[in-house]
């Protein structure tokens, strides 16, 4: 509801198009269906681009499966993230196109066809141990309609390996790099790069890492430009903004 | 035991209608009940104006169930909050009366029917796994007597889901407001109501959320005015305080 | 701009009683003033009962002075916080009713007369260290109409001294209590009193309280019930909301 | 130095076009320039399209001069961040084109007119106290040739503040946020625009706020997705990245 | 060995009482005894005054039960702190008078009897989750030869309930009080006794309470004199601290 | 006022020795000087064996020395801690007598001559920096008639020095540990003496020493059974609680 | 690939003994063999001196199986840390040589003999509870050749333990400190030997311990010089070091 | 004093070469000067191989002065760290040789001349703000003995200046990286050198570095191998233990 269509509600109530209480109706009714534990908002797509994601953890199963259930009513694709094995088993039970990425974990949906975008999301990991939130973040990214390129285990210690790799991931028109213990990869490839680079921190580590922290600082405190960072291990949440910058 | 008590009662002895020995023990007995490893606590009513209520993190079945069976000799309404399964059959054991609500984790025991407030306490979440912080607040409020109004999954993501339960919102008087992951729910209410804000961080989220940290301090750090803050998880606590405001 | 004000607005719009424009206007032009450098927020005192107050800190004396200015022109009383002494010179200079309490750091301005609340807010505080915050929180309570009793230095290290003071603690509506090192007091007084009790934890203190660190926390986690929490040193965050209980 | 750039060279090498000594000069000579103290980076326009920016703290007065006059002897524009008065009178010595914005604390030296970006970048700061990032932020985007919108004080305690500004915001092709206290403003736009949104966490506020750290969290725990964050009070980074994307 | 012993087996040597050799030995071997895995400080009897105690936490049950086999071929009784029930087993297999307390986590055997002090020590706990602190406090205090009173759930949430136990409390001669939450009870009592108090805070509670940091911060910044703190659950530390000040 | 002192009074009323409003004022009045900014506790010496002891960070020089000249009205010696040059200079306007220690910041006055213990107090420091801390713990030991000795410099990196010193460590009735860094002296004496050992981390160090908080948590986790610790910096404390012990 | 190397084989071009493409070949193939999730580093041993060591946490039974495979193909020694029991078994059926450290979680596989250094590296621990670090480090430091002395059990608290053992820490080339709870066996021992000490913190402790944390900043804060500090519980690391060391 | 020395001594006693009392003063009087305040180690060259260093922070001008004459009536060198112009002032009133390093902070006293080691040690700095920090480690290392290498401004931002100046790194026996912000130099370095490399964090940065802790967690957490750490900003204690190791 911008500007222009508060003016022609105004002007059809004025030339007695529409009744007044229709028009409240319209300017009251905001655009969510409410299941009672949950208000899920249908009016996000046209307000920021994107269908609402199912966050699952916290929730119940039976909630995950309700909230799907009403979802697939809708031609939209389908995302959830933090989703366990039994939460897939019941979704699956309701809709058979369920596909789980069990390191990623996520359920998708695929109601319809999407294609690909030209241009690519790289998604860069310092070691094997940070592959389940490169898998979240693949997910992500693939279901809102973006190519990806994923690069593993080319972390710092052995920095040959990631110039190996350096023309694909100049390549990219965004840049996701994950990255646990002390998240280096990420001011390096800050430098190397003329794109948009996404941080995500990741909790592999022990001792001092204190679940992500050591990363998450490192990568808040880069000396390289250019890099912006998520929540510790939230694959989603930089996958999610580099496909709305892949996208502009 | 007020000044006009003392006074009365050194009047008493004054005139030998009470013996020294008796006016002692009035002055020297203070009223709980010593259960060996608790001290149930029989005056709070007459002096914070609610009976105690037990929380059962940290002690043995056997010992809820003791205290509680102390308590049902009394006609007061009983609370025991964070109870397990197990407590519940305990309790259940000895008093079928008592219900069990599974996900705000309390046992209730009504001994006489309360009359409900007219006003009401407005809770409200930011998203559907902040359930159980909400189950534990509502039980705790309409327990101690008040009515209740219940708004779920409002979070500022999607602030148009909050705008249309405004006036529910602000027809309350005292709101609580229960959010984790960053807590933004609680500045947003605050600065659009002119009632008490009581905000409840959760430990809803991951990563650099540090099991509610960030939720608490943002709300700690409120630029809306208004807001006062309880505990991590702590709906017990807001419930309780939001009880008194109610009933002042 | 509630949902009767929507119709109302739509049924004149309707009965041509006001053109499309101006419905538009109406609706679109949010009630602030721009200065610029802020946004003065006159609708405010409509939606949360209370006008705006100006937090110096980060302010330069310029935008200070100007933003007073402008609330001179409306017939409110206004109060800043965290002001210093420049900040005064300039304001007083364009004001001269303008007051200042150098040990609370505000500046009042009292345009008219406020008929003080029966009821009063007791703010107790737990050291003569604490006074600079019982400052802030006693003017912000008194310029917002109510009623103050100040009980300075009850700390629990000498616990006779609060207990010499419960009956006029007791007394009040609403408790506010300031304290700093452990914030003992919050938990003591919390259970004796049956009113609700903000409290404020202060940096008074030194080592491992870690800027008013251990009081907040303290206070956080108060054993007794009916205890909120403000940030710390935030005198004039209790009194606002007290100020809001109080006249409940 | 790319891959096709090795092969003409060793093509050359082979023809006899050029020398091994020369060949293995252009592949050992690295290109910075070494000022003893500092080397500056004269590939990094080729290599991540901008040129490089001066970091003044921790740098001696004596030390940003330098620097400065040894880069006036290219052609580029010039920006040096958290520079004091006094680095400024001693650069403005040896260019006199040298500009000082001192509450953002930056120097810049405009070399050759740039063409701004039709797209813009729309900095929103929730507070005034925010200005000194904002201005950072602006004399960032600004010289690396962004078109930029600047609104002010419009943080969450006064929501309707931004609604009347959305358009505005939904306008930007990038989003920068700025705020300090609790940060909500960062989840509330968030939620409301299909744009990339960088917060900026800022130092504003005090007590549990610990120096930005509540913000921080709070935007890292962002319930909105599409947000991501760099480091406190950090406007160059935000506006470097946002440059960054707004060229994409 | 003190300075009088040295100086007397000097002279022995030179009087030729002693030889070389045997002197040398007598300084270099030290009074341990090595299990590999473990040396058995015999001397520390001597040298502090109180025989080692086996602290079972990262111990495997056939260290434990080694070490205690050694130990019983000496007359001196046994404490086992942090032992769990298959600790337990094993010991008592191979001594029939060892004893476990399951809530204090402590496995006793007592070889002599002991006479207990006149003076005791008071133990005096907030809550009745606290218990299996003051159990571990207790057995050891016991086991070192301390008469012992209990005063359990005396938090100052009800404050009256230790005022009734204040004759008691200062009856001691040293006070440990084990607290968890906001660990205000450290303070009451400290403003209450004229004799050394010792904090135990305790991991009670949750949320902002981060595993009993909360209480051990409080009783750091004690308002109250006389006061000194042991690490969180730390009721061995406590008792053995109390029992030496106990037997001065 | 004991319970005899309570049977006694109401004894007296009874036989009319007293009037009621008499016997009230003794009972509700407690014994403290009210200024009005502070409460002065009279009571204190005879309920926990200490005179009050002014605390003197933020209060100011008019406070402070409004404190010290009731203070002088009675018999008892003046200790006044945190004190800076301008207070002692007030204080020395009203009381010739007053004497400042520079490194130790405290304001002693000693009003009649005490007679000190037999049994001393030895103050061990690791660095010559820890001086102003054991200058605080020193002029508190002594003030309180205690007998100090001080043994200096005496820190692990050259464990010798603390050898040479043992003797004199060992004849002390209770140990106070004075140390910054890592604090390892407090675990070396503890495992040495079979004393009471009050530990005081300082904020002497830098970096990861966090303002004490490395020697803080060093001593809590101590290795060395017998460890008791105050706040950072807190000599007094450890002198208070030291002097309690060395009288018993 | 050092500049003599690129010489020669730009000349090698240039005679025409190499052709352009072969060239190109050996400067941008980088000696890496890549399985998908994982990229060994082949070329390690020539660049740092040791080959790569499998860090198991976070990968996958069949991860850890597939890169041992992989390596078995080449001549070197193998260590895998962090591995678990099901880890060793799929190991131990593609090769049977491979050995089990249950304590220390290590695989080690022994591909051809390697003679152990003279000089040798003490790995000094505090505690028993220690002993799973010391026998991570002890065996990284012998699969890389170095001869090891291990000394258990000697913590500060016990001193004349450690003191039995000095000349055999004296008489090592490097020296290994591990220690848990405050770590002070760190700065001891750097006080008293003239070899590097490598610090490695343990998670040893309980409470204000906070996983390694206060042994983390005693041994960063050491007041002995000399000593160096690797990651909690960094076994593997340390031994890493003092192996480079004791080659030198 | 070894087992040698101790040996002979009873000897000589046997022999009735020395006296008892003799033989006792030699045994007890340890080698240390005691100027009050301080005690000075005269025996630590001989124990760990160097003389003691001056740390000046928490000294007063006169203390060091002092220390600093005491140790000239030695023949050895003297490094003082920490020192500001004051302390060199009066030192240097006292010794004309005495050199002041300002960035560095150090005071150096040649009093023999030292042949440096063949061998040296690279000081490599990622930014020019970290100059004070290399300035600190470079004057220790001077003194001690030992040829260095500098090399400043190769941070990973632009990693090919750090290529350029491989050679010179690995050439060295042991090298030192001093890094602020992210400290990510730690990890690539160690990941290309097979020498100790010693991390020295610096409190370069702001915001979320806190003071240097992401620095100093980030190398803690180095997924290169063959990385030790020392406090945040100690470059005296980086390069003390690289001398060590420099000359083994």
């Amino acid at each position: 509801m911008n500007k222009a269509d508060i003016r022609r509600l105004l002007q059809e109530v004025k030339n007695n198009e529409m009744e007044v209480e229709a028009a409240f109706q319209i300017i009251s009714d905001l655009p969510y269906k409410d299941l009672g534990f949950a208000k899920i908002d249908n009016h996000r797509e046209i307000r920021v681009g994107y269908p609402e994601v199912i966050y699952c953890e916290g929730k119940t199963v039976e909630q995950v499966k309700n909230i799907i259930e009403f979802m697939l009513t809708k031609e939209n694709n389908i995302l959830a993230t933090r989703a366990n094995e039994k939460m897939y088993e019941a979704v699956k039970a309701v809709c058979t196109e369920a596909k789980y990425n069990s390191l990623g974990r996520t359920i998708t949906i695929r109601m319809r066809e999407e294609v690909l975008t030209d241009s690519y999301i790289a998604i860069v990991a310092a070691g094997t141990s940070d592959m389940s939130v490169v898998e979240e973040a693949a997910e992500t990214a693939i279901l809102l309609g973006n190519r990806v390129e994923k690069i593993m285990d080319v972390g710092v210690a052995g920095i040959h390996r990631l110039f190996s790799k350096i023309d694909i991931i100049r390549g990219a028109k965004v840049v996701i790099v994950v990255a646990g213990m002390e998240g280096a990869l990420a001011s390096v490839i800050g430098g190397l790069v003329d794109k948009p680079v996404i941080a995500v921190p990741t909790s592999v580590g022990y001792g001092a890492n204190f679940g992500g922290l050591a990363a998450l600082l490192s990568m808040l405190n880069s000396c390289a430009s250019g890099v912006t960072v998520v929540n510790i291990d939230n694959g989603f949440g930089a996958a999610y903004s580099a496909s709305i910058i892949n996208k502009l």
